[in-house]
This record gives C-alpha cells, structure tokens and sequence, in this order.
C-alpha cells in the first residue's frame, strides 16, 4: 500500500501484527482511531498501557487476575476439591459462561508442543503436580483441545501426577449441539457411537 | 462476558469501540498484546499516540500527510489541472494505487447526510470552491460513492461550483471486472445497457 505519511504507515504496521489483522482492516482502525477526539484516543492507549503494566496472574492457578489471587481461587462457594485444567485463561471464560462448573482451575498457559518448541518446563505443570500433593484435590479434569497437542499435554499430565487417591476426567467428545450427522467427521462421529449414553441421562442436563 | 480482571475489562471495551472489532475479537486482541514483551506494546501504544498527535492534513488537499502540503500537491509530475474529489482519505490511497490518475486531489471528510447531522458546512466544500476559482482548473472529477449521500453531494458541489469553464465529470458506473451478467443489480445492469461503449474503446485501457 502507498501511504502518504510515515506516522500513519507505522500505526498500520503496528496494529497489523494483531492476530487476524490485515493491511487493510488495520487502515481502517487507524483512521478510525484518528478521527476520535484525543481523549478517546489516550484513553484507548492508556487502557492497554496500564493493563500491561499493571496485570498480575493468580499464584494458584495462573489465571488473569488484579490481585495476588483471583476471584475464583478465594471465593468460599466454589468446591476446593476439583481443578480443572486449561491452556489459558479465555478458556476459563468460556467455560465460566456456561455456568455448568464451580471448582477451581488450572492455567498451563500453552500446550506441550515440540513442534513450536514448547517442552513440559514451559507450562505450569510442575506448579499443577504441587497442587495436587499439596491439597485436598479429588478430581482434575483435562479441559484442553481435541489436537495432537492437547493430547501430548493430557498423556504426559496423566504420567506426571501421582494418581493413587485422585480421579483424572477428560471432556465428553461428540457430536456438538446444532450439529448434523451427515457433516460429522469419521472419528467424532464413530466415538460418539462406542460412548452413546442411554437416552434418560442425555436429558439430565 | 464474565472479566476476571476491570483493568482486561477495561482494555476489551476499549478494542471493542472499534469498527468491526466484536467482544471476543477484542478479548483475543488484548490477550495477545498481554503476551508480547513489554517494548512491543509501548511500540504498539506510541504509535498510535505520536500518529495522533503529530499528523497534519494538507492545507491544500486535506489529504493525511506529515508535513503541511501533501506529497501529492507538491510534486511536479502530477496534473495540476484536474481535481479528484473525494470521501475520505483512504479513497486517495485506492486510486493511487491503480496507477490511472495521475492529478490532484480534494478530501471532502465526508458525505452530505441530514439523516446524520452532517451538512456542507461540516465538508470542505467551500475550500474546493475556492480552489476551483483561484487556481486553474479544467476538470473536477467526482469519485465519490454510488449512494443516497454521494449522489447528493455531487448534486449540491455541482450547482455550487462555477461551472462555466471546468468540465465536471463523474466514475463510470457499469458492471465491475469479473462481474457476472446474472448477479448484477438491475439498475447497474441497466445503467450499463444504456452508456455502452464501442467495442473498441472497452479495449484501449
């Protein structure tokens, strides 16, 4: 693109290197940005300026947080005896949304992938295995994606934690809600035939 | 959404101002920003802030620029005669970029639009009057869009302009390059039935 001015070249280049965001579509954030007043445009920087600056991630589970522990890890209402596992903390969002769970959580913060270079001392694994020794933890759920990385992550946790007294779960695979059989994929589709469920528990939801 | 933290609440209301960017875009935004070193983000952050408060706009043109006349108005190859009149800045930066045009430009900062409050006094419509009768001018071209607002913009600019010795033209409307006969709209479809050209001439582009 040809651009008429070097400080408006740079703001591009800049927001360009945001995930999902082109040449093109970062232009018309720029000039978006350029044609607010300047408080807005202060308050727009200073927004992610202070976030940076200031963020602190929980030091039990790793998840976002404005204090030393979040919200989750010191409110009474949640069961203290179930961790579920995450690779970040938009998935503990996500699953927050759905108002289906109330234990604690678990950030590893990426996925074992050797591709990428991401080995197990990356992750908050070791912080993991001392949570499940080191507190009264009866179960911990492996909430991680349905990929070869997810499953790496899964297999070496599973080795990892000493898995005597706790139950290990993983999420249920399947068919997705709103979802059509005939644009299943082979595997989910036959997975989901070896574990159906009898028909009264896929009501009690 | 449920934000464990006001400051990352803070930051993806803030993203999320922006045109086109939704809450979930924004949380992904931010969460990336948050996991760059902190010399990207104050990169990302004064860019932004230096863009806005450093840039000027040709005092000629309007058109976005770093010093006080664009880059266009001052150089000797271009056509001094003809005038493009156009939206928006980003209008500029698409012509150039076919390589077709080779005059100046008018930046109007927007569309005539009583439904949103804008009227020819918030334009810079009487600066390219005064452009159009203290400089020697042969053609204005109007490449403003195909809609309610262009329309009556170029209807208003044309009865205000001094017509007399300027030839006025406007883009030629008809069926876009790998357009398909059966999917154009009847008044495009019409419209370029009606203003065909001679073979020929549809050839020497």
């Amino acid at each position: 693109m040809n651009f008429s001015s070097k400080l408006l070249e740079n703001a591009v280049t800049e927001f360009g290197k945001l995930p999902g965001i082109g040449q093109k579509t970062a232009l018309r954030l720029v000039l978006h940005l350029l044609n607010q007043e300047h408080s807005q445009v202060s308050k727009f920087t200073e927004s992610i300026t202070v976030l940076k600056n200031n963020i602190k991630f929980c030091k039990n589970c790793h998840h976002i947080s404005d204090a030393e522990l979040c919200e989750i890890c010191t409110s009474h209402k949640r069961d203290q005896s179930i961790i579920c596992v995450v690779e970040d903390s938009r998935d503990i969002m996500a699953i927050e949304n759905t108002h289906q769970y109330n234990g604690l959580y678990h950030v590893l913060n990426g996925l074992i992938s050797p591709m990428d270079g991401v080995g197990p001392a990356d992750l908050t694994i070791a912080q993991l295995v001392n949570r499940a020794e080191n507190t009264d933890v009866k179960e911990i759920i492996f909430a991680l994606s349905a990929t070869m990385e997810g499953d790496t992550t899964i297999f070496y946790l599973n080795k990892k934690l000493n898995t005597e007294n706790i139950k290990i779960s993983t999420l249920a695979r399947g068919i997705a809600f709103g979802g059509e059989i005939e644009y299943a994929d082979e595997l989910t589709l036959g997975r989901s035939i070896t574990t159906r469920v009898p028909y009264q528990n896929s009501l009690t939801k």
